[in-house]
Formats: C-alpha cells, sequence, structure tokens
C-alpha cells in the first residue's frame, strides 16, 4: 500500500527510536511495548475496531504521533473515508475546539494517504 | 432492559441538571448539545462502534460521568462482555495506570448492569 | 450576600484544609499561595474579568472546587446570568462534551446562588 | 494591521487546512465550526472579553495553534499590553510551570506582532 | 502501622473493586497490573523514590485515588514530613493551582496517617 | 560537562525567549520564576532527587522542553543510566502509551548527552 512522503518518514524515525529506546530500557518498558501491540490484536472486537479506538483516544489526548500512526493503521485496515470522519467527529465533540490543529493535520494526512 | 441503583440514580440526576442548563443557557449550548447527539447516531459507523469511541474518550479523559453515561448506552446497545474488556484494555494501556480508579468503578457497574 | 447551603460548606471546607496546608507547608507552597491571590487582584483588568478567566481556566481543565471558587467569586463580583452563560459556553466550545457534567453543577449553583 | 511573518504563514497554513477538513467533513463538524464562531462572537461579554478567555483556555490547555489563533484576534482587538500580560499570568498560576515553553513563544509572537 | 478511617475505607474498596477486575479481565489488563507493581519495586532507586516519583506524577494529573495510593506507601516506607512537603511543592509548581484541591487534600491524609 | 548540539540550541533560546518574558512581565510571572527555582533547590530531598520528579511529572504531563530542560539538569546531577530508564518506566505506566513518543525523544536525547 503506497504512503505519502510524510507516513514514509514518520515511519523510518519511529523505527529508529524505537530501536534506542529497546536497546536502553529494562523488562518493564519492553513488556509495556509487547502489551500495547496486543491490546489492538484481533478480538472480540476486530482489528480496524480497535484502530478507531487507538484513533479516538490519541485525538482526544492530543498528541500527532499517536494519531498518525493509528491513522496509517486505519487506512492499512480499510476504514473508509466516512467511518474516518465520523471518528474524528466524536473526538471534536468530546474534546472540543482545543482538538481542531490536530484534525486539520489528520485530514491532510488522509487525503494525502488516499492520493498516494 | 433492568438498570443497577446507580444508574437509575445517575439517569435522574443527570436530566434534572440538563433542564437547568437548558433553561438557563443561550443557542450555543443549546446547539452544542444537538451535536453532541448526533455524532453518535447511526451512519457508516453502527450506533453501537460510536458508543464504544465514547467510551474509550471518556475513559482516557478519565471523566467518571462520561464514563457512565457511555458505558449504560453500550449496554444498551448489546456491547458485549469481552467487548467492553477489550475497550477498557485499549483505554488502559493508551492512557496508563492513572485510568485505573475508573477501570474498577467501570467494572463494577458494568457488573452490576448484567446482573440488574 | 447569602450563599446556597453548598457554597457555604465549601467555604467551611476550604479555610479548614487551607490552614492545614499552611501549617505544615514550606516557603514555596506559602508564597504560591500569595501569588495566586495577587494574580486575580484588580490590574489592567479589572477583578470581575479576571475571575472569569479563572473560571474558563478551571472549567476546561475540569475542576469542580476551582470552578466552585471561582463562581463563587465571579457572583461576589456581580457576573450576570448572561455574562457567566458566555463564559461558560466558550468553555464548551474549547474543552467540549467532556467538560458538561462540570457544566451542570455550576449552572446548578449559579442558580442556587442567584435563588439564596 | 501589520502582522509578523510567522503570523502570516500560520494563518495561510490554517485556512489551506480548513478548507480540506470542510470539503471532507460532514455536517457534526461544519456545525461546530459555526459554533466555535458564534462562541466569540459581541453578547453581553464584548468579542475582546472572549478572545481573552479563548487566549487562557488554549494556555492552560497548553494548544501552540490554538494561543496563536487567540493572540492575534487579541491583537487585532486592541488588548494592551498589559492586559495580554495579566492574561498570562492567571493561565500561569492556574497551570503552573508547564505553560512556560508556552507563554515564552507567546510572548515573543505579541513581541513581533507589536514590532511589525 | 497504624492506618486513618479513611485510608482504612480506600484500601478495603481498592482491594473489593481490584478483585471484580481482574475476574473480568484479560491478559492484557491482568499482566498490567503485573507491570504497575514491577515498576515501582527496588532497583537503582531504591523504592522510597520510585513512590515519591508515583506521588509527583499522581498529582500533577490530578487523580485523588493514585494520591491517596502512593501517599500510604510513602508513609509506609518512611517517608518524612518534609520529604513529602517538598515533593507536593514540586507538584505544586509544575501544576499550578489547579492542583490545590489535591494538594489539601493529600495534606489532611498526610497529617491524619501521622496522627493515627 | 559537553552538550548535544540539539541541548547547545535548546538552552540558547530558551535564555533568550526567557529574558523577552521577563522584560515584558510583571511582578507576578517574575516571582513564579523564582519559585520555580527555589522548589528545585537542595533540601530534605537532595537535587537529583528533585530533578527526577520534575522529568516525571513533566514526562506524564507530556511537555517536551519541559523533559529536555529536567533530562539535562538529570545529567548535569549525575543521574546514571539506571535510574534514568526507572524513572521513565515509572512516567510510562502512570502515563500509557500516549508518553511514547516523548519517551523516544527522551532516549534520544540521553543517549546523546551520554556520547557527547
Amino acid at each position: 500500500m503506497p504512503l505519502s512522503e510524510k507516513a514514509k518518514e514518520f515511519r523510518e524515525a519511529r523505527e529508529r527510536l524505537n530501536e534506542i529506546v529497546l536497546k536502553e530500557s529494562s523488562l518493564t518498558i519492553k513488556r509495556f511495548f509487547n502489551l500495547d501491540t496486543q491490546a489492538y490484536s484481533d478480538g472480540a472486537l476486530p482489528v480496524k475496531s480497535k484502530e478507531l479506538l487507538g484513533l479516538v483516544a490519541s485525538l482526544v489526548l492530543r498528541c500527532d504521533d499517536c494519531i498518525m500512526y493509528h491513522l496509517l493503521r486505519c487506512h492499512e485496515e480499510g476504514v473508509t473515508d466516512q467511518e474516518f470522519e465520523e471518528t474524528m467527529s466524536i473526538g471534536l465533540i468530546v474534546g472540543g475546539s482545543i482538538t481542531i490543529p490536530h484534525i486539520r493535520r489528520a485530514f491532510k494526512e488522509w487525503v494525502d494517504l488516499r492520493d498516494a
């Protein structure tokens, strides 16, 4: 699946820094990273639904890197434009106008992924 | 659908206070309340999925009243124990141990609803 | 100026606990408490405007005790119903639906103060 | 009213991204954007007071883009240096030292606007 | 070590609810609870220092239950009045006046533990 | 003590902006800056312990500039790799995966300081 330039750079930087963290870190951090992966694996809720949960949580907590990560995963899992938009809407209503700068960047990236 | 005692009191207090807010408030607040309702209506994502999004957003933002509201709506929409648990897991991983007091109260209420 | 029962209890508990904090605390905390008072004193902006700033900041950070404190001060400074409502509206738009439980309690207290 | 270079770029980027959001979004997001505008319109509180409320709320929630937006609007509405400084002071006291990086950037921009 | 009444009730309620959570939850939540315990175990930093880290983190995130938990652990680990006060001071400076209601309740509980 | 390039630029920018803030600001902000310094001075807890408290508070509140500042101070105070890692672990557990992007940048900077 083709990625936008920004998405490619994001993924590479993330990999590079994760290597440093895991090299320097103890069991607690390593195990947390494993749990983090497990939490989004297929279960009673399918992976796609879980990525949408991760996306809305990242939006209301206003973390651009986390939004970018889950937005890419949503794109890979086949989330449609309308599903993406409805998830953004709920995040906006719950989190208020303070989320708008993040929503702007998320829609820009979503459109870039679609066009890539 | 039978409610726990706590859930009944929660809903009554919520109604009573909403009446005060709407009586005292201008168009901006009234319109926001309408938007809030619209955001969770059936769309590309079904109501159930949207209530799970509202639940996880409320959990990571750590608002007991908001968690209680979406938890009751999830229960009404037929969310299963396992779906509830997986949503709580994602909220815990994203939001960390600071969410645990809310997770404790949420599971307690979920069990009480199931047993009601 | 007459107070509601809840407002009286709030003020008494606040005084009682502040005494404990100041008795147990060092210069840093004592000086912070002084700065906190100074920040709301009459200046280029009148006291009333500053209390509205304190109110909206408390609302978007979702602290009931802080909302209660500034709401009482706004009432003492002659803030009108409409000014109160417009400040709540801005807090709601900025902070989103997660502020609604606090807005409900704030309007309830505002009405009780007006009727006291 | 002359703008600093940073302010011009900020406004252009904001416009460009808002267009994408509104093109891609449904009624809920569009209506929220309208409500957001309405909340700051002239009422019992004048526009200037409302922009100061928006500024302090953005500061304590620590959103640079939101601070930049309201800071520009405050500048346009004739907020004085002293009024700006007192609003920053209240935000600092309420929100603590974690707001200082945002306060630094806000004062820098305020001075640049004054000198533009 | 004698506990205040409030501390006893807190611990009992915590135990009771933890049982429900662990009974209802999957591996992800159970493993997170284990990691949470591990993170505060003796290491390069002694347990006491780690509990002070947990306390200040809970204070700036403004979670009363988390503050209560770490405050009790600090008391058990022999944290002195002055060490407690200095940790509260740092939390107050970092987190601002919005932490004061939590600081009030924390000092009240600290004094009650000392007197128990 | 040698600094990384990023650390040097960070310190210079911080100094330059602090000068602007202090030139433009009144007593409240100036006094807050003094209190901020005092809170981390040697007391019942040594400076090193206080910088670790500042670091974990900055991490859970997710402020990169504040993390960078305390990370540099920790390095100057002789915090070891393992002490740094255990503090990051506690921040990760308390604050959840939303802190991970900050943890990545913090470990990167820590390694760069060590290698400088």
